[in-house]
């Protein structure tokens, strides 16, 4: 079957927005089985939406918009969907009820245009929202379907995940089933030429090298009408793939980096405090996104000035005299002094040099030294300087302290 | 003038790659006087190009391809749109030339199918490359122009620099100045309807409200020969929008919340230091983001566990006891021993249910409190709960947090 995505949206236009949606749902409508044909943006105008319909109609069985469904007068998607697939608007009940709850939840008065989003297409599945008011909905025509869902991408993917995939999963050929290979320390070409002789001429299963910030994975997909056909044959590769670059395989069933290790400490029932300089607090901040931590992690100490390393861990004047904020040996007693503070099981420690400024010939911008001490003993790495950009910096010291978290979790029993 | 971008790439279709090429042309054909009208992707597929293309003619002057214009016969932008704007191909030497020597450079033979790239429209104007293989063109037909370039954001970012938009400029009207009114603590929809009798009817400036993860802000543009004037008329419609919104309004000159807030800092001298819990360093990252903060951030501390919070900030056990960890009185004495410790001007605290569990009917997920110790008076807000997600609900906190220094410092003098 196959598939137009429709993005209404001024902002795209202006290109103010990334069209993330179209990311997304062209990966999920692929999934699917559906062949994407065409994405097409449009603003805020009925003519224009309708002709990018029309259009789309003349080769594809389905039609995916998204946005315009908010409550101003500039919203006209449901409408243009609606007219073109020969239907009308009136009133729903069940979503103007779930309308004036979530009003009322939040204690504030719902505004006279926000009744608009309850008005739906008379012949339409309609899809409640349980992330914001505008809900979606599903309309058939001369075996054609025009699905309509909100643009804020928080609601888009849950009102996809929750009601759309199940609607459209009974349409597809053949289901795709995928696994990503989530590996560390080896970047998106090396892991291409190392799976070569592996990828090189293969059909199904797929294989795909996808880099992310810092990190690289690996998705392998196959298609078949039995999912079990398609697991099996999936399995089989990675064990494949884990023969050849086993030690950069972190995970295979989807969990990053830091949620690996999450659910490590978790198992394993270990306690873990973390003291961060230049990432100022984005490793604990990482941690504590995973639900049930709580029970595992103790604190995280983000100690800036140089009074916050020796005040909260101790760290000695003449340590920073003679060595610096940025060296190995601050580094270990930021770490051993977290350790005698919190005793928890892992407590581990970053400074680095975030940049732009305050880089040297000897420590360049980029340059960080990562603290790992379990139970009193304190290992100390470097994270080898690269200086792309702030951000991109302190997003490695992060995943470096994760890595070697991770390394030293899968030693322990 | 009105444009349409097409771009032309399966692996956008199937979701492997974002879209930033379209990003960035939308805003710089904006920012030249063009209006946006469309963006269409196709896969490598020339009915589907050529449909795009004819729609794209209906009401554009400008079409502006992207890709499609590799050695490989799967390439056929130039050759789609040289048939849809009524020329032909023709081998272009100093393309050829320049094609040959690139190989030369890299030492390396050119394969034949390379020489595909030197065929040009006969009456079109060429772009060289200088990042790569693949020259670029203009064509115009019946008063409508179509562009092609390539499609890697190197070679696109550096051709459209060089060669594109030294051509376009002269075809502009006049260019577009805008400004962002930033805001907090009011949806979109409150937004515009408080804005709808300055907004309603308006052609120039033009206003556009936008929504982002629980913060909204207001565009502001205008469109003039004259910079100046355009300039003019947005300050002035930025002064009636403060008269009406003014509390809301937190920037008006594109900086975020934790930027304004920083830059805040920065400005007045003022220190800061956090205590979080349910947002786990999040406060402190944001601000740690901010190139230069070292010298007035001293140091934020993730205090998750009970014993955390009393071993570092000296909150009472007695408290926790009597009011739990998610309490106004918690988050007071949060805020109240951080400041003991670390006697920073601005002492900021957070304490709340991030969930998914962990709420009941008396304190529900997302509750929060929030505690503000300036230079030892301290006042505690309450964040409403809405629940969305555990994301939401941290994300939400933060902002909270951000938000109540902001209403501090501008207090201050």
């Amino acid at each position: 079957m196959r598939a137009a995505l429709i993005s209404v949206g001024t902002e795209l236009l202006m290109g103010q927005t990334v069209n993330t949606n179209v990311v997304y749902l062209s990966q999920q409508l692929n999934l699917l089985g559906f062949d994407v044909l065409y994405h097409h943006t449009v603003g805020d105008n009925p003519q224009r939406l309708r002709e990018v319909i029309d259009l789309s109609r003349k080769d594809c069985d389905l039609l995916l918009t998204t946005g315009g469904l908010g409550p101003t007068q500039d919203d006209l998607t449901k409408e243009i969907a609606c007219e073109a697939f020969h239907d009308t608007l009136e009133l729903h009940e069940p979503s103007m009820k779930a309308l004036k709850e979530s009003f009322c939840k939040r204690h504030s008065h719902m505004p006279e245009n926000n009744l608009k989003q309850a008005y739906m297409p008379t012949r339409a599945v309609v899809f409640d929202n349980d992330q914001g008011t505008a809900p979606g909905s599903a309309l058939e025509d001369a075996g054609q379907i025009i699905i309509c869902i909100p643009g804020p991408p928080r609601e888009m993917k849950a009102m996809y995940e929750r009601r759309v995939k199940p609607y459209l999963a009974g349409m597809a050929e053949g289901m795709v089933y995928f696994r990503d290979v989530m590996t560390y320390g080896i970047g998106e070409s090396q892991l291409e030429t190392a799976l070569l002789p592996l990828i090189d001429g293969q059909t199904d299963p797929t294989f795909a090298t996808y880099a992310k910030e810092g990190e690289s994975y690996l998705r392998i997909a196959s298609k078949d009408k039995d999912p079990e056909a398609a697991k099996a044959r999936v399995a089989a590769a990675i064990e494949q793939v884990r023969s050849i670059i086993g030690d950069h395989i972190y995970s295979t069933d989807g969990g990053n980096l830091p949620e690996t290790v999450g659910a490590m400490l978790l198992e394993k029932g270990l306690t873990i405090s973390s003291a961060e300089s230049c990432t100022g607090g984005m490793f604990a901040s990482a941690l504590i996104a995973i639900p049930g931590i709580s029970s595992v992690f103790d604190r995280g100490l983000v100690t800036y000035s140089n009074e916050a390393k020796m005040q909260e861990l101790g760290v000695r004047q003449e340590t920073l005299n003679a060595h610096g904020a940025v060296s190995e040996e601050t580094a270990k007693e930021m770490a051993e002094g977290l350790w005698k503070v919190c005793g928890s099981d892992v407590c581990v420690s970053v400074t680095g040099i975030a940049g732009p400024d305050g880089g040297s010939a000897e420590k360049p911008v980029g340059l960080a030294y990562i603290g790992l001490c379990y139970r009193g003993s304190t290992q100390v790495f470097r994270v080898q300087p690269r200086n792309v950009s702030r951000a991109w910096n302190r997003n490695k010291s992060m995943l470096e302290m994760f890595w070697h978290v991770y390394e030293l979790l899968r030693t322990l029993p």
